[in-house]
């Protein structure tokens, strides 16, 4: 006996390992301090790039210590602007995105992912998507205002065409903390039967 | 890029597969027309042992014909009788115990599971259940009061101690035809962090 159910983030980073291969293109939309950029660059190797974003200056100048510290700030584009804007910055189709919402760990409370904004980047990702690639997104709803993100994602996520998009969500139903949920938003590759599940 | 998002049944084998080990006894909620028994029986092997219930005889029926096919009669017990009875036939401790609700594939489908019956089972296999065990439960919301059904068995695992129980549910999002959730419930092996998700 040796099963013990994963944690909402550990369920992401294992979907996220799974997809991306050597050489792809990423974004990090939420880079925070770094630790999901480090996971990508790592996953997409010296011939891969990643596009790592935050509002926060703080944020970037962590996130490009912890890189320069691990060697991988050659393989990363940061930018700091919101992910609302990625359009602006990225051109290239690409295979994962990931989101870590809330707020920044160790930074001020008060700045928080907001819905509008989070659902503009997961569309542009969309876009910028090719088929059989993924989007990562975990969700706090202990703080004020993530149980409403969450929700608004949720509603916005449901009207994906299912012959386009599969939408798991992934969350612990008797914990009284408010544990991270995860979703996975995985993108068609055009096949017979894909919306059955 | 190989990932696909697991269906909600693969899901749930993949978890009691790592569960699972030669010798374990595990009780089978819904035999149905077999398909589960047989992928229990082939874990457990020959010094395992399988309880297998469903209230129809045609279901056991099914069963104890798809058993014999394959060999593995013997390491199971089928019982005709409501899985709310559990506690009647088993005494031994198990490490996993399985749902998949709803009605029997190709049989009647005004005979169906229903909440209170399955919330008495569920009770039942939790008394069972060793540290570190599972319970996996497969949803189907299609048919008349399977919504209504998941919305009872959810209502009460709200309520399981999470110190002593974790309880995690996969689901998609966009998927118009209602395909089933899995809900899984893991006992706790009183770790420290246990609740930590």
């Amino acid at each position: 006996m040796s099963v013990r159910l994963k944690r909402a983030l550990d369920f992401a980073k294992d979907i996220v390992k799974g997809v991306i291969e050597d050489g792809d293109i990423v974004v990090d939309c939420t880079a925070g301090n770094g630790k999901d950029t480090l996971f990508l660059a790592e996953l997409v190797g010296t011939r891969g790039k990643v596009y790592a974003f935050d509002i926060q200056n703080v944020a970037i100048e962590n996130t490009r210590k912890a890189l320069i510290d691990k060697g991988f700030i050659d393989r990363v584009t940061l930018i700091c602007d919101g992910h609302e804007h990625i359009l602006k910055y990225v051109r290239d189709k690409i295979t994962c995105a990931v989101f870590n919402l809330g707020y920044l760990p160790g930074g001020n409370r008060n700045i928080i992912t907001v819905p509008d904004k989070v659902i503009k980047a997961i569309k542009s990702c969309l876009e910028l998507l090719l088929p059989g690639g993924i989007i990562s997104i975990v969700s706090y709803t202990g703080h004020p205002g993530g149980k409403e993100e969450l929700e608004a994602i949720i509603q916005f996520l449901k009207t994906l065409d299912q012959k386009k998009y599969a939408v798991a969500n992934y969350r612990f139903l008797n914990q009284k903390n408010d544990p991270p949920q995860l979703i996975i938003i995985e993108k068609g590759r055009g096949e017979r039967n894909w919306q059955q599940y």
